[in-house]
């Protein structure tokens, strides 16, 4: 039956088995059992780990899968200093790409799940030039891993919408076409009306009972205000778990005292918070975060595009990444970034249950290592990448 | 004869011949000549670039040969907070690791090599409680590795000169039994007195004409403190280009002001720094440093050893390091990474001439990629590695 496994000698993680290798059993999608030495039910196809770690599959909670090069010849960067600059370089650029968006996204997203990732929230340049094209392009990516990975897409308003004539009207043709998600931009930095611009985006979420992720670059106090303006709204509307705040780094550029007020005010209204791990950026206060309760996940943002040439669309790379740039090395610490990049990205997705225990959706990855501090520092090919049960992608390679 | 090979099909970085593909002609272990479809001279070897980047070899000028644990199974970290808490885990713990330090360096250097490093600098720790048998280790791996890379050890103090009563006389017995630099920690911080920390070390320096590469954590106005410590030392002595300093957080944490005064004080004095691009520290002044001709290398620190989990031996993963950590987007600010990791780190090893150029000593390293920035990011095996005109490493392994 589709969605049935036995994944032979694993050592799962988390988990309250021990350090000793394992067979998990996966039924109709789920895990079912683990144990030594199980038995294959009749007909069920048996894949062996190897002796791997086994965790729940990585989340990518925020890519951009319509701006990506990966597996195209390399280009230099082009854009100069500034988001504005960034976001028309993008504009004088993309079109001029060997390939369309579909066929672009489409790539990336096979190698984000070939290295383990089975859920992902991308992000979708909405606006006057590009209309709905690119969206569409993320959508057909979406379509074409359909059984390998959950996707979620959010109509992303990347060049303002104030700012941008029509296209709050476009963002509203989005959510009919097919994205799941509003986006929203650095409402004040950007767009110059925090109040107009958020209304905008909660009266669209609201009218069609779609979730937000608003980018906020917008840092110190400006960014704060723009905190607790989305916080407003999501209470009036009753959106609590419906709503993310990407980057976020108010919360790494305020006093300590503000900064608590902010947690405070996200963890009761449950809004999450994803992070790309930036090289430059303070870190954001992961431990803090996850005290509190606030959801957070981890994200590889653009990949090899026309922003950055950064990004392998690996989210074990992006792990090591998180760790490295917060100075962890207590496995303790690392594991908790195993954890943001996995069940963390999967609960901002609205994904709660996602984990390596009895009765989850079985949505697994199998990386080699001694332990899984040492899998982050190695960073070897995915032995296993499991979506719903069915194995998808094996030692590093998407299966077709 | 020995250092004479032809290798066919490389695009040369940096070089004046563009970026067609051109075959590399080194003769007796130097670059002969460029240029397309070369004629092999009788005798001598021919070897497939396959149409990648041609670099100078990197550099590793900041290693610690003796501690790592590469190749051994993971080991939990251990260590509590602070610098003191690293330095006493280390010692109770080095002893029982599941192979000597010989074998440990020699599997680490051998790594670093085929990842197309052949010039490395590494500290070896010589304390009361080891006495020589970490440096001997060190050497033991130099000699084992004498025909595929130019290997410099620094006799270091790890666990201070002062507080470790007996240190001074171990550090001239290690440069009796073959280090070629004097080391030093932290001589304020760490040593609690930087003058008759200093005076011991450069007092070796002077007395057995070796260079000096001093461990500098200490940070703000303390740090900068020693730096002038430091160059005083280095003028009176007349040893300029011979000595090292290692991390110098202190240029990143003072003021403008004051960091300008001890650039032009490292450039008067044409002392060196490393940096190993640490994930928390603040990043130093790279461009700075440079454009007042200060020499500037990049290390691999420790490699997942008793300090940390961190480090693979490769210096192309910490090139791509140090290019995130600082931000760097503009391809002409990856290739100074680049620059940095390669020709910079020789010139602190005092190699001046290192380079892609007629007459340089062939030591250099093919890297797949559409280009530099794109070699970069990417970060696969090594196609090609060559010391003095001899093929040590291809496809990411060492040769026999």
């Amino acid at each position: 039956m589709t969605g049935d496994l036995l994944i032979r000698s694993v050592r799962p993680w988390p988990s309250g088995l021990g350090t000793a290798e394992v067979d998990v059993l996966c039924l109709a999608g789920r895990v079912a059992s683990a144990g030594p030495d199980l038995e294959a039910p009749r007909g069920v196809a048996e894949v062996d780990g190897k002796g791997g770690v086994l965790l729940p599959s990585f989340t990518d909670a925020h890519a951009h899968l319509d701006s990506t090069r990966l597996g195209l010849p390399f280009r230099p960067h082009t854009a100069g200093v500034g988001l504005a600059e960034l976001i028309d370089n993008d504009r004088r650029n993309w079109r001029s790409a060997e390939q369309d968006v579909a066929a672009r996204a489409t790539y990336t997203l096979g190698r984000t799940i070939a290295a383990g990732a089975t859920f992902v929230r991308s992000h979708a340049q909405v606006d006057v030039d590009s209309g709905l094209e690119r969206l569409e392009g993320v959508l057909a990516a979406k379509e074409a891993h359909a059984g390998r990975a959950s996707v979620q897409v959010v109509a992303f308003p990347q060049c303002g919408i104030l700012r941008d004539k029509g296209t709050a009207e476009l963002l509203e043709a989005a959510l009919l076409a097919g994205a799941d998600l509003v986006g929203g931009l650095d409402p004040a930095g950007y767009d110059r009306d925090p109040v107009k611009h958020l209304d905008i985006v909660f009266g669209l979420a609201d009218k069609h009972q779609r979730g937000v992720d608003v980018h906020l670059h917008d840092a110190g106090s400006l960014g704060a205000f723009q905190v607790e303006l989305i916080c407003e709204r999501v209470a009036a509307l009753d959106m609590r778990g419906d709503v993310t705040i990407s980057h976020c780094f108010a919360l790494s550029t305020v006093e300590e005292d503000r900064r608590r007020q902010l947690v405070d005010m996200l963890a009761e209204n449950d809004v999450a918070v994803t992070t790309v791990a930036p090289g430059v950026r303070e870190p954001l206060p992961l431990r803090q975060l996850r005290w509190e309760g606030v959801r957070l996940g981890l994200g590889q943002d653009g990949m090899r595009d026309y922003w950055s040439p950064y990004g392998t669309a690996d989210m074990l790379d992006r792990t090591w990444q998180l760790a490295y740039r917060n100075g962890f090395r207590d496995d303790s610490l690392v594991e908790m970034c195993v954890d943001i990049a996995t069940r963390g990205g999967a609960s901002v997705l609205g994904e709660t249950g996602h984990g390596v225990t009895e009765g989850a959706q079985a949505d697994l990855v199998v990386v080699p290592g001694d332990s899984v501090t040492a899998a982050v520092m190695d960073r070897a090919p995915r032995t296993l990448v499991v979506h719903q049960g069915v194995l998808v992608a094996a030692d590093g390679e998407l299966l077709p």
